[in-house]
């Protein structure tokens, strides 16, 4: 009965960066945060203390740093393929690299009516993200979002579900819809037009909630995704992670007041949680 | 030497709130975390176990719900005048109510480039907030935001400072300028157009950041206080507290590269830390 | 070119359950947050709005507490044994039933040098954690923590590890070694002494973490785990994950002080990350 | 009507630092994250941009770790007594300077029944606090802890408090109490046995939370800062402040069960707060 090495993987995580390309007229800005993760032939190092084939995490860093020197950072997915090539280039100690990223969102400040050339603000806590894996065969790429908090007023029922003894919950034919979207899909080859479709996918999202007649937040879930597989055929699959974030009807009867779906209680925990893959066949 | 009970209060903190107006063609949102807190003749309650004068937080919170439903809630300031109003008259034992209002700010989904009438999406971690305290010879209110994050890449600089033996920061006629604002102005009256006049603060911070000509944190700090003073005659004082969010400058010299302010490293610790009240004599 | 539902699930986070247990001389408490993730036959909830085979979560909430009362909640595992076994029982339409459970962990507090019967105080931010996953072809067991922050100020080095051009690490006889450990071990059988393993497997890794002669975090980790698989049949396998949490060296040379590995900058971004899975054969 | 600064100050927040003592049988650490604020003459700053009394924040931070090689750092009170002193001393531009102290704890690891000589784990959530001020007449020093979460299953109830139209809380006679107590006391004199008055304070806290018969958390409070002062000469006044975090029993009626205080939900929001000085005359 012997006891050994199974699946292992090693990297740098947190790696912050803010990009600065300085044009004539006006600046741009890009900040990221980037993990890197290899996977590879490091049995000895686990077992004997063997460094030889371990690149220190800190080589990991300097080399995002030095990267984003040499190249534009156009786009999270474009450099974390740079950063896949060179590390599976010089490292064949690996079999494959991950790098994932997790964009901040700046907006420019509005001066004057008009975007300001150099002068930013965060626009939320809401992330584009984007997931890599490389190995001698190709790369795969995943973009995404996290922490898009969406609520809608309207349009939002859930009935004629299964009871059982346990249920109490009342059938509601006008509830609030709130959720924190996390989403990734997968892109069917490495050449796309990433912030444009990352832009696109983006809007097809907020558009297909905002107006969906929900009989679930499955239903809704789903008809997200199909929205995005429809309109952009670059997309493989798509991946969503949607937190129900429960507002419920604050209950006035023991004050003599009546709750026409005007008063809610936001609530942080327990939430509903709704995950699916939407895929193409 | 007697042992006795000195300054206290005590209230509900983090009473959540979603108020929905349901208009014909649209709908409105509004959402708040409320705190407040009661100062008044407690010795009893802490010295002898008797409750006769306290006022059950819980009824703090069922308060916030009724009178949600019975105001039309337009502003955080206006909702805490109510708040306030309703338990200094109901409280005989209370000698001063306060009340925080933290916002979380919706905004509109954009839907066909038009705002959609009834779906939203979370503008951001920045937060609108509002400070009461009232007793019954008037009322003090407070307006402000917190954790409006910017960035400037250009008209920043840190020179001729002072120097001990402990010194090694360089002078920097280029630097990122970063600072997560916390702001609050208190209002010489208790009749203000508070939505019109918390848009217009906000908008001359915004700017006046983007703009300045900065010496330093302070110099910049200074100049937007002074310019929400100038502009809006309601406003008695502001108080500024602004992290300096230092974004370093990455050393790729030991790489062959050279840095024109093109990559940086975001940090959060330590950060700097620079407060003012600017006031209007 | 269809598209249709790939893997899904749903359920219910952040259940959060206080259970007490009252003895004659004294009371016991456990804390626990819990998720229950349904798979099954759901493809008409999200391609038509159909929720006939749809189990609210706010019923898996409320089974949470009913089962709750019906139980002794010897550990987390046993109830979440007892969670799926429900769940499987009378939910025909799901194929398998997760369940996740956090627990906060409370010690008593030391009243005149003996523990307290009734009084507690939380131990810390680690988590005693449980993962199960129930078909009805068996279930699987996973036990292990999170958030377990160790650190040790000797036998840690790193040498000898790989080069390149972007390396500029020094090699380490004498670092900081700090981690925050997540471990989650599977149990080859339903039957265990829960309580003792996870007391025992939480102790080996505390102690193998303290004596290991680390020459890098990949061989502490392995130690770690292979410590616990020799000691413990049952287990099965161990998987771990290990932030590498640096302490930098401050560097007071510009102040003409050494510095003998006494004073050093504590960082939580960048940080590495050392993950690895030890099975036995 | 002019415009003019007001109060104001400036420094640096979140330095860490850990402290190595190595001695010959084994090791001792400290971790400590420091503020550090200005006040004085910085008005020319602010207004025109005049940096010459400005010391860099920088030049703060690198003298924390500077200091720290040179002092024992036998408690953060100890620290920051010198820190206030050296600024103080070499820089005449300041009117006073406060240093703030939050320590992490760490206790060591227990190996083959013995606390380890050079291995620790991370004790908790709980902070230990100093928050110092001195001017060019003297220095105040507060000591206390913050985020220390109690809990007690019994000897708690809240009665016979107020009622208005809008209360609907049941009288309770055995509810569960819990708090995260942030506790800060004044010392009456600059020489004191920080460490050794800190956990006797600290001791006492949580003996008066586990012992006394609650009326309400108030009356607790009460017995918590009297009981400090009781036993601590050197200590003046203490500031108790304490969330009410609220424990609701389960409603199982709706299942056919009772629940004789057993099954509770634990609740983040809202929770009451309650907070006092207690003084000596």
């Amino acid at each position: 009965m012997a006891i050994r090495l199974g699946h292992n993987d090693y990297g740098k995580s947190r790696v912050r960066l803010l990009r600065v390309s300085r044009h004539a007229d006006h600046h741009e800005i890009r900040e990221l945060a980037i993990q890197i993760l290899f996977e590879g032939d490091f049995d000895t190092a686990h077992t004997r203390g063997d460094n030889r084939k371990i690149l220190p995490t800190d080589t990991m860093k300097n080399t995002v740093y030095a990267l984003a020197r040499q190249y534009p950072l156009e786009s999270s997915e474009e450099f974390g393929l740079h950063l896949i090539d060179h590390f599976l280039t010089y490292n064949p100690q690996t079999s494959s690299v991950s790098v994932s990223i997790s964009e901040e969102l700046w907006s420019r400040i509005s001066y004057g009516g008009k975007p300001h050339a150099t002068a930013f603000l965060r626009s939320g806590q809401e992330k584009r993200t984007a997931d890599l894996r490389g190995t001698r065969e190709g790369t795969s790429v995943r973009a995404g979002l996290a922490d898009l908090v969406l609520l809608k007023t309207t349009k939002s029922a859930f009935e004629g579900f299964l009871r059982d003894p346990y249920t109490t919950l009342k059938e509601d034919r006008n509830r609030i819809l709130a959720t924190s979207v996390r989403a990734s899909w997968l892109y069917g080859r490495e050449e796309v037009e990433f912030n444009t479709v990352w832009q696109g996918a983006r809007q097809l999202l907020l558009e297909t909630f905002a107006e969906h007649d929900s009989q679930s937040l499955q239903q809704t879930l789903y008809a997200m995704g199909e929205a995005v597989l429809e309109n952009f055929e670059a997309i493989r699959e798509i991946r969503l992670s949607l937190p129900n974030k429960h507002f419920n009807l604050a209950d006035l009867k023991p004050f003599g007041l009546e709750n026409p779906a005007e008063v809610f209680v936001p609530t942080e925990e327990p939430h509903g949680l709704i995950e699916a893959t939407i895929v193409r066949d």
